[in-house]
């Protein structure tokens, strides 16, 4: 029974730091939501940012679940496709967190350390995925452009959402751009291609731009 | 002798801004840094947000005299390391801006606009340079990649110094970050050129990432 209130604190937590925003929220909402005393609920959490850990330390482990690449056989672009779509998946669920990211990051040094492991595993996972598609001759880079772009895809799959927000986009829209977002990923790629998998690619993104 | 109080407001405001972050500074901290009453200072400007929205109007000045094609002739890549260097230097004098972009914006209509206008006129810069660059064939890529490049170029300049910073990038390296930053652009074009000018970045490139 205690385990499913902490469970329900989580959950609701979650829901409220993405429609609000993280600073907006107080464990006194919380607690008044979910219809528990504010004692109850510091009973499970030491306060708010013991609840952000672990919804930060959720997030962490489901983006582990997405950074896999095929063992057994060389990546193919479907699997980078898939791998996206997971991937912005959970950001989009975890909203608050790339929303808030330079905040909760700085004043935080336990998330400052589980974020900077998130990106170095995502690095190093789509550096992995890169090099496997050069190595199949399907994408033409050097080391030195592969390392550099999966950082970039990496900074813009971090900062879609928030680069979306700020040139003014529709906040009803955010379902679109979110695929949008998987897209302009896509595009990092696309030049390194040969030209058979490049047109592909084009062809595949245009369900991504309506 | 009012406007000379005025501007070393300004000047002084961006400065603690820029150090201690937008949030963290209030009048009060730059009156008495000034070593004048905090009526004086709101004799000069209504309240926080006023300065701030002075220095976003610097701000956006600024970048319009970075964001200028040449006219006479197509574009060069050396005009875009100009170019590229000449906004990196002016996003790190105002970095204040882009630390905290998500909230400023968001709280703030006129400053939403601003950034919005800002963003938009950056992205036509970009695309122009960039269908120059494919007109002179130094560049190979379709309308639809242009535009998509543009959009990666924007975002990552953009949010470069928040995604050193939640990677976890020492504060002391942030100028050579920056110089990075730079390099990090101009990867995003590298692999639409022509071999030679392929090469030639990269032989170029090496000064970035020491």
């Amino acid at each position: 029974m205690a385990s499913k209130t902490r469970d329900r604190i989580l959950d609701l937590s979650l829901v409220m730091f993405n429609e609000r925003g993280e600073p907006n929220v107080t464990t006194n909402h919380i607690a008044d939501e979910l219809e528990i005393s504010p004692g109850n609920l510091y009973y499970h959490f030491r306060n708010k940012d013991d609840i952000v850990e672990h919804l930060f330390a959720r997030y962490e482990s489901r983006m582990d679940t997405v950074m896999v690449a095929p063992e057994d056989r060389a990546p193919t672009l479907e699997d980078i496709w898939l791998q996206l779509h997971l991937a912005f998946e959970c950001m989009w669920d975890y909203r608050f967190i790339l929303r808030d990211l330079v905040d909760l990051t700085s004043r935080n040094r336990k998330l400052r350390l589980h974020y900077a492991r998130i990106i170095k595993r995502a690095q190093q996972n789509v550096t992995d995925v890169l090099l496997g598609l050069a190595r199949a001759e399907v994408m033409r880079a050097s080391r030195q452009e592969i390392e550099a772009t999966a950082t970039n895809i990496l900074l813009v799959a971090t900062f879609w959402m928030n680069f979306n927000q700020v040139r003014g986009a529709q906040p009803e829209r955010a379902a679109q751009d979110l695929t949008r977002g998987i897209f302009q990923v896509m595009m990092l790629l696309a030049p390194f291609l040969r030209d058979t998998e490049r047109l592909h690619i084009h062809t595949l993104a245009q369900a991504y731009v309506k």
